[in-house]
């Protein structure tokens, strides 16, 4: 396959008219997972004010997903919405409002972008607000403050993502629609749908109805159950002939031993996930597949780096007709090994190779599955909270209180 | 326990200073596999020339594992010998030599420095020139002129590292000696000893005559097989009547399979090691029995990220009174999780849980356990090489070829 | 809990008396599978000409069941149709006919039941003639063939067991109540359902109507996979407002990575199963969880050794009411270890210990699961197959020609 | 190759005869654990009661033994020694003495050996008296008493199997060659030596030194930890110039993670070791090992089924010229495969398949090893138990409290 490095192509057009144009674009990866292990972030409240602490470390880790090919820098403005920002504890200076972080924020993804093509999109997430039962106007003002942001700062495009409940999703699209600008919108559910029961094919109707172009799921779930999820929500746009684009960002991580509500049941979340870390050779499958089912934003979210997005640009190549600045220091499918001293390492510079290998864990005294704590397992628990009888946290103390889970 | 959290302290001494005032000294962690998959390093030649190419990457590094806890930054110098650079093949421009990426990678680390307590210390390892037989005088002159850039650089001290000879690391410490600065001679070994047999006893034992002070193993194994073979190197010293620190700087891998050679003939290498990935709980766990064994300098290599950095210094914040900088965004043992509004969530945000963690792999179709590649597996061929009968690259390839690894 | 040792009671009564009776009845184990490990069947042809080459093997291990709690004995007729026993190939002798064998093993079931209170039941399962597209006369006459041995030989019931089509399993239920004797009636088949895709409560649904009392499935899948099926089956006949007693014999090997075939395509089938082996404390979980469901006719197919069918007897001694004869020789959860020499092996003595144990395999270099063979994942060949395009042994081969499994 | 099959060779020569000759002897497998699955034998006491109350079921084992290759025929009398049967609790009616078990135990090996060419050897072990410290005088009673039986049934030759303890051994061989007859002698011990650290080298010397002609292991190992022993004892045979025959008798189950004391320490002992059994091709490979090594008398303990000694039958098949018996059931490599109505079954009938075949445990939530309990892992009660401390078991049960094993 011949594939022309082009460093330097800038498009100039917006996500819609790239996709319209048959382009395949390339999200970015998972920067909560990524500054906690860099050490700018906290795992538990994820909250993004490293922007303003840290901008420096931002900066640079969205420089390397830009080398590795992404297409579009999301503005770390995760969990970054006010009411979030209020529940974070003591850790973080109080000066540092949501506003603050929400324009820094912007302003780094924006200042990155313009080195190489890339598009900023600004994102929000589902709410401490709608889980605590506010009414649809109060969790409406909380993304409409975020959006005021990214639109004083014109970012390119819009990202409602990581909701849970298609109910608040719509909200969050009604919103960003209003700014005239494109709304992409990703769920983090699995095939069995929404925490209400609605299913992948329901919620992808319901997302494009209020306004989304592009829809597909993020996070909780590895690669296959994602590509399962979008495959479910594709079929229900064509039963509803609706059309819009598809887009995936699943983990990095490899979950099949999930339950409903994603990989923050499983015992190792989030401290012991390194054994499911996804290798390069891994994504380059989900790449294909994804494109294979034809999603055309592919990226993905907690846990990858930026060698993992390297990873999708380099399989989806021959399509797109160039390679990422960053392949420049990665010979694809191991050809870099094909000069190593040790004959049985240069033969492993080819794809059958790294295709095929079986990677072991150097761990025999642990299981290859771990049993989902909490309502994965529960499913009685899951009911109650599906009935609406368990939202609130107090009401989830007594649940776990008096059924013991 | 109590600890003060004491980001200021800048100790000014040494490193011979610092150890002999019972200090724990923390090292950083693994510069090319860190790189690589942040887009800077190519695996294989492995060659550090981004600190020429892209400084903000290297700095930017630098910067966490200071943060993270690390009382030494090692120049980005690994594979900078000219020998090696001028093997790397044509993708890095031809203007870059070895004098330059070395002389860089010095400024980087001693600005990054300036922002802590750190010290520099300059590197260098096992040459090319060594492998292909070239006599004592000719590798001497390769480390020499490394170390002509480090003494014009001023750095704090020396390292010695990632030898698999100890005729070789013997050689480098008499170079590196001749500095008058104080000399780390840490090797690539396993408790079976040097690639010629010398058990690390002896190794140890030649070092400190050569006129190492600090001595240990980097690279190469998992912390259990390194704190093996380091317990070695404290025997033959002991009973050599002679006194030297002890260091060790392993793998960020579990590797019980390992063969003599280490994890380069594992399988996974170097692109597939993922499900292998320490867990934080790992590491401290590492520090501890490092501490105990009477190790006091104590890091990383291979796949050491600034979170397992931080993981030694959050260990042995009670010996040393104080958490690094970046403890400021992690609950020890898992506690940032107690506000997590899931209560099977919440109840991970404790020691007990994290400590008896089993981590499972997400991947059942794999094995727990690899067989190593080549020698590991060859005893043949190993003695061969052990007896001088195949060190050269030609003699290995005809060996390769007659005896069909 | 108290339970009564009764062996001696003589219920005289048939299989719908006890089940009327609300009685628990308890199948018996997988003759060809634990011949085959005592040198008497062949894996491949599997048939039972060792009831007339060695009754004494197959006396002893249908006593062993009825010792380990065995209230059915069924004839050792297994693929001892006539057409099947053609196909054998060279290695019995040309005198052992199907006759001989059928009337052989009925000897055999019934001397040994005198010993016990067991009920001996004669069998039929699926035909080389239905594969090869004979019509249902044919096989009917197959079928018809084996009843009268049967009912020569007086067995007590009948039962119709491993069919893959419930076409086939239709007409063998037919032949059989011919006789007047109650009949049961498994197939081998998953929650997918029988080989044309007919659902499991569909399935159930016919056979009841053609004549089945008992109906459930046996052989092909592991307990958990079974009793998902029975609980289709269970919903099917509520759902058409039959009656009917269910029924299961699952394999005593774990096998969640089965296709829709079962566990002939693992790629472990026949020779490498050990380590799939279920444990007592497994089968006592299966006997539960079945007792739970409703399932009244609890038993086991290949792999199932005695100590499998005592597990059973066990776990529902407080529902039954008495422990069977080999109880003699096991303390119910492993309390015969009170009294070990080492304090770590009595304090194994315990319920907990060994409900909780996740028993290691002792092979580090191998996977957990595996990738089915053939059908089970080549849908292609599947749906060939179930359009009646290649059911032929020569169109399979072709199949397998040109599209290169 | 070609082998003849030849079922009748009656070779009347005795143990010594036949290994002077240069023949390989095939021992049989694991009474106890085969008969403790069969309903017969009571897991905890181990004892052989089953002689006196079924001898049909310890016939039939014998014969199948018999018919898969074995060249001896055990009596089963495993802790039939008087001090452990009057241990063995209220289980077992009053009457059964230990005379009444060893006797009728030889005359069912006599009996079943009459039916093939096999001898019958008679088998003392380990004794509760040793353990308790009693003295040379009295253990040797004990052993002296089941000699007594021996001699009166004439077997043909003695083996004292089962020792933990070099010095219990050699008392042990120094009554049984009071006979006259030959003498085996096997240590259930790996390559760190016997309880108090005799090395297996000096273990070996110390066996032939008493009059042992075959010296070697059984039990308590696998077959990879037990070659390795053996290949110790050979070792320091040679060095001490002595001659003997050597033998193996492994346990059937994977056991890399064992400690000192074999597998009873391991959690899965003795009621969840399922997964760890051997398939007949690793028990081949141990044969070709074994025979590589130079040992001539190749069996199997715990665990070994009939078609596990069936193995090594046809495994070494082409050096000794023929084919067991129940090898006419039985093709070789899966030969009997080829028949198999899917392509993908039949494409299972060769060698390289089964060779290389990883089977999968079916089981994701277990590890591969586990950490053994006990002496195994707590060396400071290892230590204090071979000094003799805790030899009793109220010393040990002290111990076990204080230590908090």
């Amino acid at each position: 396959r011949t594939v022309i490095i082009d460093f330097f192509s800038h498009f100039l057009q917006g996500i819609l008219e790239r996709l319209d144009a048959g382009e395949i674009v390339i999200g970015d990866g998972g920067f909560v997972f990524a500054l906690e292990k860099r050490g700018y972030v906290k795992a538990g409240p994820w909250t993004p004010e490293a922007a303003v602490e840290h901008p420096e470390a931002v900066r640079q880790l969205h420089r390397e997903f830009l080398r590795a090919g992404s297409n579009v820098l999301q503005t770390f403005t995760f969990y970054a919405s006010e009411d979030k920002l209020e529940n974070r504890g003591n850790y973080v200076a109080e000066k540092i409002t949501g506003q603050k972080v929400n324009e820094a924020a912007c302003d780094i993804a924006k200042e990155v972008a313009k080195e190489g093509d890339a598009l900023v999109a600004g994102g929000v997430s589902q709410t401490p607000s709608y889980l605590s039962c506010k009414d649809k106007a109060q969790v409406k003002a909380v993304f409409r403050k975020q959006l005021e942001v990214f639109m004083k700062k014109d970012v390119d495009f819009l990202i409602a993502e990581y909701f849970e409940h298609i109910e608040e999703a719509v909200w969050a699209v009604e919103v960003l629609k209003e700014s005239g600008k494109p709304v992409a919108a990703t769920m983090c559910i699995g095939p069995e749908g929404d925490m209400h029961g609605v299913p992948p094919g329901q919620c992808a109707v319901q997302l494009v109805k209020a306004g989304a172009s592009i829809v597909g799921v993020n996070c909780h779930f590895d690669a296959d159950t994602c590509l399962k999820t979008v495959k479910l929500m594709k079929e229900g746009l064509e039963a509803a002939k609706l059309k819009a684009y598809l887009m995936s960002q699943p983990l990095a991580f490899h979950t099949p031993d999930c339950g409903k509500q994603g990989f923050i049941d499983l015992p190792e979340f989030p401290f012991g996930l390194e054994p499911r870390i996804v290798t390069r050779w891994d994504v380059q499958k989900y790449a294909r597949q994804a494109y294979d089912l034809g999603i055309r934003y592919i990226g993905g979210c907690c846990g990858f780096e930026p060698y993992h997005i390297r990873a999708i640009a380099e399989e989806l190549a021959p399509e797109r007709g160039f390679l990422p600045e960053a392949s420049e220091k990665h010979g694809s499918w191991g050809s870099s090994l094909s000069m190593h001293t040790k004959p049985w390492v240069r033969a492993r510079a080819r794809k059958e190779y790294w295709e095929n290998l079986k990677p072991a864990s150097g761990r025999p005294y642990c299981p290859s599955l771990s049993k989902p704590d909490g309502w994965g397992v529960t499913k009685g628990a899951r009911e109650l909270m599906q009935q609406k009888e368990a939202t609130t946290e107090q009401q989830l103390k007594e649940l776990f209180q008096k059924q013991k889970f």
